[in-house]
């Protein structure tokens, strides 16, 4: 059986969280931090729910440069946010199209307009505005004099070095879905259609342990697929079909990232020949990740063995990414990033190849970065391409 | 067995979709529509995909006010994108953080921004900004003659009732959840924590034809329970507690959300009042609904009830809401909605009561309005509370 870690957080890793972004704000001149999105909310105040599905309630979390954050959140989550380590919650009885919170975040915010004072938000790649944008504008139209920045990059800098107890989480969600890949086997039936697959595979990842499983994505076709992120087709599975699956699946609110790729009996050499440039780009890619190095040089290592065995360049647009509250975080392994690399940081390599007719190919693995290099979360795929018939 | 519709829609069903934003942006002297988030996406392109999950890349579709739909989004998106009926693809290597699609964007709006139209984005209630702030904020810098006008209501209009196409689905996602919560006593085993059964409910309802369970929420504890949008606890389930399930899953891209209730052995009467007062609001609730009446006459006939039996009024905000493509959609049955029920909506009953000490106790039932009132898609909850025990 798996043996998972104990769930949850010290209270104090909260307080480092929060001082290192007051550390942050502070270098950049800025009074505090308005957070809106479900990841930040769960970073800094350890609020986890499902809730967040429904789109109706904004959920507000200000963090000042000094002293402690404060909530200002719909009362149907009051209790909920009680058990966080956050004491100082305010609430309305959301949904209130007329005023949902902007109110109570305009009493909050009114001394930085008042003394023309900038606060950061996060604006920038890889973020999205998580209330209506319509409030949003009345509440900065209410708040002449504060000036607004754009705190994206240091915040997400923060959340890429990972505490250990959050290594932990993604690293038992590695070991949960590495457990569910390797029962594929026994899942697979011939015929079976890979609708009927993805649902088997996502009740053996909860029976081993998974939370939930958000993300499977994946596609089987003779002699390769051409899409990676289409919900699953309801044809039978076929000889001659190349098989992959990639799943998301959370544990303690983190996710995993990776995936795997199986024949079904006989593909053509070409598809061997992809699979194992791919296995061997992971392998390069593996191997370039060192403290000091770049998220560039990572991926220039996967992309040099990629494009050395094809002219066809995939445009997925990256070669992995960081990995941990959410399915895909910062940095990006791609050729605009010169991402650091640090220890603690987790990371998808996702080397991807195109080859015949539109056709690609994509391995996925998730480390971790430690001193001496990458350490693997999930369990390294086969160097050649497993047959499932 | 449950018998299941067939998955997907005729395409003749989407281009009514548009006719009818094309109607009301027409209507509003609008040139255009730009929506940018999941389920606008899927509701007028029929483009389903979990990578929603990943924050990373943005995504738009823009609906002239005459003519078909482009949609610009990232290359990785394309071949899933061309499975839909839209065929103005055009697309990006996203991630490019220096320019995720704004500059596609530009040159498809230049002519609106050059004579001064007006187009529509969703900036109003239950919305938010599916791409970087400061993306928008460079497109619409970029497009100084283009005037921008909130079409939320409009778009939130022609959503709200749904087809028969989407009934069915919403109706099988509803008749998955009921065969699942019948089978909560054959899963329930004592002491048991509510994360175990949590897991079980969620391979169960996968087993009965669920695509995903993506929100499942719940409590436990002796006497009732205080929190409603709770992760599940590793307490084990004790003698003398009020249970609570609550789960939104999801059939071909359209969910259920409706919850049930049961005893562990003896409870105390007031318990049993509450949950039977919740009942008969559901009941008066359900009477209330016919075409022409407002979405707050069902608030009204349901909180009626609950305030007969009890000064304590709930803080949820609302006793109901749309359902569909998302757990909750427009209208909310709520004081402040005075929107018309019309037929072919679909929507949850959701009465809640405070009791005792904080405690809450929420019922929630599924039905879709039609010419002579409700039909209800969740089998009816039972009228005594029911005992697992």
């Amino acid at each position: 059986m798996i043996d998972l870690p104990s769930r949850g957080f010290e209270r104090a890793e909260f307080k480092t969280r929060i001082a290192r972004a007051q550390e942050a704000l502070q270098m950049h001149e800025l009074d505090g931090l308005l957070v809106m999105s479900e990841p930040e909310i769960q970073y800094f105040a350890g609020f986890q729910t499902q809730f967040w599905l429904s789109p109706t309630r904004s959920w507000f979390l200000f963090v000042p440069s000094e002293g402690n954050p404060t909530a200002i959140i719909p009362e149907i989550g009051a209790d909920l946010m009680r058990d966080t380590w956050v004491s100082d919650i305010r609430t309305w009885p959301a949904p209130c199209p007329e005023d949902d919170g902007i109110s109570l975040l305009t009493d909050l915010l009114l001394p930085f307009s008042q003394r023309n004072a900038a606060i950061g938000v996060m604006k920038g790649h890889e973020t999205y505005l998580r209330m209506p944008l319509a409030d949003w504008e009345r509440l900065i139209n209410g708040l002449p004099g504060m000036r607004v920045a754009d705190a994206t990059k240091q915040i997400q800098s923060i959340r890429m070095i990972k505490s250990p107890t959050e290594i932990e989480k993604v690293s038992a969600a590695c070991e949960i879905g590495s457990a569910a890949f390797e029962q594929i086997p026994s899942l697979f039936k011939p015929a079976m259609s890979l609708e009927a697959l993805f649902r088997e595979f996502k009740r053996c990842a909860l029976a081993l342990g998974a939370d939930n499983v958000p993300y499977l994505v994946g596609a089987s076709d003779q002699g390769g697929y051409r899409n990676v992120i289409s919900p699953p087709s309801r044809r039978p599975l076929h000889q001659g079909d190349v098989l992959m699956l990639d799943t998301g699946l959370t544990w303690d609110g983190y996710y995993c990232d990776f995936d795997r790729n199986w024949r079904l009996g006989h593909v053509s050499d070409q598809v061997h020949h992809v699979y194992e440039v791919l296995w061997d780009a992971t392998e390069a890619g593996l191997e370039a990740i060192k403290p000091g190095k770049s998220a560039f040089d990572v991926f220039n290592a996967m992309s040099k063995v990629v494009s050395k065995a094809s002219s066809e360049v995939s445009d997925i647009g990256r070669l992995g990414h960081g990995l941990g509250i959410q399915l895909t975080e910062q940095p990006s392994l791609a050729s605009f990033d010169e991402t650091e690399l640090k220890e603690n940081m987790v990371l998808t390599l996702e080397p991807a190849m195109s080859y015949g007719d539109g056709k690609i190919m994509v391995h996925e693995e998730n480390i971790v970065v430690e001193a001496n290099g990458a350490r693997l979360l999930s369990k390294r795929a086969p160097q050649k391409l497993p047959n499932l018939l």
